[in-house]
């Protein structure tokens, strides 16, 4: 597994010697983990200019949820009570002392006191931005991450199809959110991949809603959008039922709609396309329909990692899909005051010759009636 | 409730225009929640110069969690796909247009690229630095944000007390903090305040221990900390208890040890009393019995919105405690491989004629064998 991270260290430290730094700050946790194999809180990463050093405030605690550490990595735990407390401040004097002349940090996610406190142990040490240098090879995941998707997947999956064997009518939407997440873990999950969301009647489809105490009732629709985290990687599925007798006229169309939009949505997955295009191919069905304006800004977005991260898929995103991206395909319609549907998938984007886009979150698509 | 936000305000403006700047931009969730009664995903507080304004990136969902904002408020949602889509961007903006020539952000929480786009927008607007203003006028709390401490408080008492009645021996840590955090939100929490911890044998009396796949075993020491997030105002218990049978010898000293070292915080906290020597009083103790190593570099920490907050019992803090403050007592003791003790209070400072420190976490400190 070392040479894995190894590796994606080498690429890094290119990308940052061909602008110009000779060494690299990772501050941003799930970047520290992508590197390192594991993020200790607090935790940052050095790159070069001699070595690769990660600093950390305090011994890793060998707690899984951060994962496990390259074990061929450099480990400087800084001593309790030490002059400088920050890991990150630490990291700056040692790039200073091991004759670093400029080192890209993550300006997007170091606030302004704490690059500031940077700057003053070494003020002949250039600060240039690392900008989203590591969010970008994180893009692109390889088949042992994509392997922690599936699983993580096939897990909310699992949590699922239980839920819906269970009694429904008369549970509040936050019980309902609580007995997901249990049930995550119950099979394997590390813990949710993001707060589970169920919405009932008039929260259904609103993307996003945190639970409620309003209770399940006959003719509802019920959508709910969860996720597992396995060893980091996060999945994400979501799914909008109807809750007893036969859905009503309007139910079923707004279910037919979205459920058109979100398959426009997957079949535009192929390595090349325009994450715009993508967008457009599900936001143009439900335009069409008139619900143009109920839609998100965004229509899905890549997985790993994070539960968000890089692809965006939306009107004014810029790149293109490349195979093995893993993306989610989520369109909803909220209706104000009556509810709405989303259905919300995790997929990898394959080529069409692997097959085309590999579905990760298997439960089934029609609209049950529960 | 409105003129409690709109004081507040008034208290800050005030300090802003002492430093030296007419208008100021309120970006961490926690101080625009405490300033306009809620926090919105992403909304911004612009106070000054002419009036208050709430920029948010979205139509305030109504979401409990979010809190209820000051309705006397006036509150600006950025349309979708505008030109400029961070509300802090936007926000600085409009504090241009208003005429402002200083504004005071807080650079403690906004990233180096978010505080570069701002600036560029109006590069006349001096961006001074709001620091921990906000912060250190939410140290002392009033009567309303003191009971729903208490609330809080009670509704976690009340999920632990529950669990104790239940058979421990041979169920994970994991399952026991999920339903620890299930009963929270039985008892009325919005949530829990924090990741509950539990920790067993080896793992007890690990600070911010994340749950294993442990199970509970005969001879146990069991340590939890949980706390409940009642209208965003969040509460923290600790208690360690020994499973079945009696206690070894040495689980009983440590025990008593660490009981000693909290009681003499507890006792430790009078208004006026400097925050270091609260914590040497729990700290020396420990340290006496020769554990002072294994003690964390703080004993406890003000608690309100957010769970961590100031004042830091620590012994390199500066400060004075004042009454109306509520705050943590937690020393813990974690021998490795063996386990270890934690017991962790959350009471508010009184004045000696007001009874002195009120406990709100009441659940008995006895050792008890479960």
């Amino acid at each position: 597994m070392s040479e894995v991270y190894a590796d994606r260290r080498v690429r890094l430290r290119d990308r940052c010697a061909a602008a110009g730094s000779t060494a690299a700050l990772v501050s941003r946790p799930a970047n520290v983990r992508y590197l390192a194999g594991g993020s200790p809180p607090g935790a940052v990463l050095l790159l070069g200019p001699d070595e690769d050093l990660l600093l950390s405030p305090v011994a890793p605690g060998g707690d899984p949820a951060d994962g496990r550490l390259d074990e061929e990595l450099r480990l400087s735990v800084l001593p309790a009570g030490a002059a400088i407390a920050d890991p990150a401040v630490a990291a700056v004097d040692t790039a200073r002392r091991a004759g670093a002349d400029s080192l890209a940090v993550e300006e997007h996610h170091l606030t302004v006191a704490r690059h500031r406190a940077m700057g003053s142990v070494a003020p002949q040490l250039r600060l240039a931005d690392l900008a989203g240098a590591v969010e970008q090879l994180r893009i692109v995941k390889d088949e042992d991450e994509i392997a922690c998707l599936r699983i993580a997947a096939e897990i909310a999956d699992q949590a699922l199809g239980e839920l819906l064997e269970s009694i429904l009518v008369g549970r509040t939407e936050r019980h309902l959110a609580l007995e997901l997440e249990r049930r995550l873990v119950d099979h394997g999950a590390d813990g949710a991949a993001f707060p589970t969301s169920v919405g009932t009647g008039p929260n259904s489809g609103r993307g996003g809603h945190r639970p409620s105490d309003r209770r399940v009732e006959e003719g509802d629709f019920l959508s709910v959008c969860l996720g597992a985290n396995y060893r980091g990687y996060r999945s994400e599925i979501g799914r909008t039922f109807v809750i007893g007798t036969t859905p009503a006229d309007w139910q079923i169309e707004l279910y037919d709609l979205v459920f058109a939009a979100q398959r426009a949505g997957r079949e535009a997955l192929v390595p090349g396309a325009e994450y715009r295009d993508v967008d457009r191919a599900a936001r143009q069905i439900i335009d069409g329909a008139g619900h143009g304006e109920a839609l998100a800004p965004r229509t899905g977005h890549g997985v790993g990692l994070e539960i968000d991260e890089d692809p965006q898929i939306a009107p004014s995103a810029m790149g293109k899909l490349d195979a093995c991206v893993p993306v989610t395909v989520e369109p909803g319609v909220h209706l104000p005051g009556r509810g709405g549907v989303r259905i919300d998938d995790t997929l990898v984007v394959r080529q069409e010759a692997d097959g085309g886009p590999e579905l990760l979150t298997i439960t089934t698509k029609e609209l049950l009636a529960l």
